[in-house]
């Protein structure tokens, strides 16, 4: 039996081009001979469809394309994954569901039974998990196909109380297919390796892997689609961030063979790379899928807009990045020229404009009220609100759309002025802890310098008022981000992280400040998630709570 | 045997503040001569806790703080909810629990099996259902004790494959107690009362049904805890939007006695009444719980500031409202007037501050960008986000909290300036339409006129050029409204609104206005939830999504 694996990019409730895409993967791969197609988890609405899944009408859109798709199948097989309704009287009225089409028909269904509904995941608001588990035979081989979670219940630490592989083993299949929307984090597919390494082995089956790719809004997937042997041997791994079909044959002693060069990555990529081609999707997709082609952001001469500058110019092209110099009087010369030898080495557009006259008009307007009152917060916050409102005009005369340059251990510790350097269609390293965005820096220079040295290697500051420096208010960031990666992605409590060596002091202020925060990254733009802990979706917070504020 | 509900408001994470009351609460219920004290659902950290729980030191102060109220109750038992770890090996790690607490000690654990998790409910995110019931045995009493939703799976439409009470039933309990966390909706008094109604006559048991009361955030929780008899006839309600203890007789016979006048209501307070009283309560509870006292707006004319206006000056005192007239070049005479005119009703405080100067230089610091480009949205969102500038700097200067002053009419259809008039720490009337908005003015000038007649009758505008109106780009708001609570709240498609008779042209353009508006709406300010469905975390859609849009 041929199989082709179709890794595609996917667009939420775009059911034209989704089911397009289908098609055109089908008859690739029928040119190529094979004889079943196998596409991600809810590859006909794409994932996650969210609350679009409330609506019967949407559902029906669903039902629809899957039967376009199937009438394309009359000499090849297909398995797609869509929301489809609950035959059940009892439970949530869906389910997750994979259809298996042969012969111009959807001839059997197949429902996912583990739903997972922690961090960025709500599958249990929508799905019935399913409590019923049959192979489907096909080409005198048995097939267990699961979906995504289902092959997630590890032994040492099982999330849910059944494994619907313990069911379907009993039933003799000779291969497994599991299809997935696994949206990437940095140490993800390690992980991902390692668990259907672990099922390959456990159950003794060959085991094809397919994943979406492309990014929707916040979340990215990688795709990284993986085959192993029955001994749970990797035998190939698809391209990661990228769409690709890849075709192999499955042999009726249970090997494997095919004919392109195998993907597998001697040694995995590094954070940082993995990093940078995410962003880079995620960027990219963002724009793409919502119709936009062109950038600006605020370019202050400091690491973070230098970055964002620089992802942006590759992810979109610099012709398509407006950077916007905005400084004020507390702006030292060296930022101007710093920003400036960014756009220079980029090649994007700019403009400066300067914001003296603007801050100088707000302060007299509230002269009356603040009379002569000290200089404080609310001044400088005037000049990065000032700042919001000037990019905000170019994206709303031009069509731009503003990136957010706010770094993850800002937005944790709530050093951001909200309105103001907060604003942004996207945040694009929201999730890239301070230290982690020196390393990129250094990273987009690894073949030449566009990012300028001086950036990375002066003092981050804000510039609102003279001389300021980041740890003037803040620790340094590298035991900032220490502290914040054991508190926001280990959820360790204060006294663990002091344990493990960390000044009292300091664990107890920063932790003070992440729950303090809540309201103002509650107000932020999506950010883009390559940690296994992101602000946004995935990490709910009240915002009037007490416990350690 | 007597028993005492306490109908109480905890403040999430608060232990000190929550145990302090359920101890203040035995003590007085001791005194009144009652056997057991029913406290609420997750009444020992609060609800709904959301990721706090995933820390295991807020589980472990959870535990702390339910011993220390157990030594308390030497001579007097209480129910108590709060989240427990999960005993088994598998499954989430936590469950909703409730304790019996008698003789100093917890003597009883009952889990809750039903978890919601739609709308604004994340409770599969962190708990694992239970499966075993046990009714607990008290002075001669047999208790069902079930938690909230654990009474919802009605026969008609099962939303769960189990039914508690069908289990508990078959042990001869002798009454039923539910303890709720059960938020406030319009039209929510209504639908429990049924439910509870429904539960007592079919299993033929008296009920007795907590609730807590307060707002979280966005969560507003009413109150309104009930008893039931046997034959399923509420006997008593307890008062909605306050804290309340109650005392009752359950008698050997099953019947209850008590010796307060009841608290029925001869008739349902109307939608206007119930949502007043709520919002009351959401300021109040959000300024309370955030260590805050003092509010300010900007106060337009119009009706949206002014109705939020005078629902801050209820909540907080007027001397605690500062309102800010923040007129531009296109602001009308008669609007400064309204604005002038409801501060004098209100007795509030109030600031002037044009914004002429403002947006000039922000015009002439954009003049070489936007050469002679023609006045469009651009300028018009200058002004909005002018006036957010201004009234964040009063916040930040003074200690001010910002009233977000949109209506849910607006934010549905994305009608309103990003980082402009959508700022704020809270939305007081995001989760009203603008026709309710209308009602509610009427309902705070019942007895006298607060808001001027001329802010209630005038045509509504934005006044961001000259002689705007909003059904310049918007349908009449009574038509609109009707589109927007089919669409939102009854999920209905637009092919199906169409055919209830309204307009093509205009469900079309309505549904589209609402999908392309939530990369607006994602970054809004938490809204007091009144209806069944607001914009929050109980609606959570796709940014980037291409369905109806």
């Amino acid at each position: 039996m041929k199989i082709a694996l179709a890794q595609l990019n996917y667009h939420i409730g775009n059911f034209e081009s989704n089911t397009a895409k289908a098609i055109d993967a089908i008859k690739k791969a029928r040119t190529e001979g094979a004889d079943l197609v196998v596409f991600a988890e809810l590859s006909v609405c794409g994932y996650p469809a969210r609350d679009f899944l409330e609506f019967k009408e949407f559902i029906g859109l669903c039902e629809e394309a899957a039967q376009k798709i199937a009438q394309e199948c009359t000499d090849i097989a297909c398995i797609i994954g869509l929301p489809t309704e609950n035959n059940k009287p009892e439970g949530k009225d869906l389910n997750n569901s994979a259809y298996f089409i042969s012969n111009g028909k959807v001839q059997q269904r197949v429902d996912k039974a583990l739903l997972p509904n922690y961090d960025v995941f709500d599958e249990y608001r929508y799905f019935e998990p399913s409590t019923e588990f049959n192979c489907i035979d096909f080409k005198g081989h048995r097939i267990a196909l699961t979906i995504c979670e289902d092959l997630w219940n590890t032994i040492e630490n099982p999330l849910y109380i059944t494994r619907p592989m313990d069911t379907l083993i009993k039933q003799q299949p000779t291969v497994m297919i599991n299809i997935a929307a696994s949206p990437f984090a940095y140490n993800h597919d390690e992980e991902r390796i390692a668990i259907l390494k672990d099922n390959a082995a456990r159950y003794n089956l060959p085991l094809f892997y397919v994943n979406q790719v492309g990014a929707q809004t916040e979340l990215i997937f990688d795709g990284g689609s993986m085959v192993f042997d029955n001994a749970g041997n990797l035998i190939d791994e698809m391209p990661y961030f990228e769409e690709s079909i890849a075709y192999y044959t499955l042999n009726d002693d249970a090997s494997i063979t095919f004919t392109h060069q195998s993907g597998i990555r001697a040694e995995r990529e590094s954070d940082i790379a993995q990093i940078h081609q995410g962003l880079l999707l995620g960027i990219r997709d963002y724009f793409y899928k919502s119709g936009f082609t062109r950038a600006t952001l605020g370019l202050s001469g400091g690491i973070d807009s230098a970055v964002v500058c620089a992802l942006a110019a590759e992810a979109l092209g610099p012709e398509n990045v407006m950077a916007v110099l905005l400084p004020s009087k507390y702006s030292t010369d060296h930022s101007l020229k710093d920003a400036e030898d960014l756009v220079n080495a980029l090649g994007c557009k700019s403009e400066t404009i300067a914001i003296k006259d603007v801050t100088d008009a707000f302060e007299t307007a509230l002269s009356p009220q603040f009379k002569n009152l000290p200089f404080n917060i609310a001044e400088e916050n005037i000049q990065s609100r000032s700042r919001a409102v000037l990019l905000m005009a170019m994206c709303n005369k031009f069509g731009y759309i503003l990136l957010n340059t706010s770094n993850k251990s800002e937005a944790a510790v709530g050093y951001g002025t909200l309105y103001g350097d907060m604003c942004g269609g996207i945040s694009v390293i929201g999730d890239v802890y301070k230290s982690q965005v020196f390393q990129l820096a250094r990273y987009i220079n690894r073949e030449r310098e566009i990012i300028p040295e001086n950036t990375i290697i002066k003092p981050p500051s804000a510039e609102l008022r003279p001389d300021q420096k980041d740890t003037d208010s803040l620790p340094e960031y590298d035991v900032l981000d220490k502290i914040l990666v054991e508190y926001l992605e280990n959820r360790r409590s204060s006294s663990e992280i002091i344990q493990m060596g960390f000044d009292e002091a300091t664990v107890r202020r920063v932790i003070k400040l992440v729950n303090t925060a809540e309201h103002k990254r509650y107000q932020t733009p999506p950010i883009l998630r390559v940690s296994p802990k992101a602000f946004g979706m995935g990490r709910r917070m009240p915002i009037v709570g007490k416990y350690l504020s």
